[in-house]
């Protein structure tokens, strides 16, 4: 699957953080979160699922264990099984995120 | 784990495509692959790991079973395990894809 910028497939919402989701195998999942300004996806914990996000658009700030900084598009946060991890949307612009679990989660 | 702009680890070699790790988990590793103009990873296939590419710096091409596209920065590439893929820099400037493998490689 080739996926051409995929930042364009944000989907936001004015009551949280959109969800897109853009492919899995076996072993990998890739999605999107999506930020309109102020929004944010709390710290919280995967106990079996390592993460790892890419920004792809806009800015804002990311915190893994006792780390937080600015990311902006190009900055890379991996957050291994266990570790607390979160982002949140400080800017005044759109933020998007490329989120990558291993393994997918679970459907059930 | 936080990685300001990744693509300014990336390594070069002259004489073939250059590659860096960035950090792993018990289920994800993350590096990245640097190429010199012309330079390619030619088509192959991991059984059991899916493998994910995020476009980081430059443009290039990327295959995926029977699909080829030109890629550029914000693009993304899905190879579930046992499907063949590929990079090749096509361009006239240097190319940085990062890449993410569920599960990790092997350490042996």
């Amino acid at each position: 699957m080739i996926l051409k910028q995929a930042a364009a497939q944000a989907v936001f919402s004015t009551e949280k953080m959109g969800k897109v989701s853009l492919g899995a195998g076996e072993h990998l999942y890739a999605g999107l979160n999506c930020f309109e300004p102020g929004q944010q996806h709390a710290a919280h914990v995967h106990a079996d699922q390592d993460k790892l996000y890419v920004v792809l658009r806009g800015s804002g700030e990311a915190s893994v264990g006792e780390e937080t900084a600015a990311v902006t598009v190009g900055d890379v946060v991996l957050a291994p099984a266990g570790v607390p991890h979160g982002l949140r949307n400080s800017s005044a612009e759109r933020f998007v995120v490329l989120v990558v679990f291993g393994p997918p989660p679970k459907k059930d």
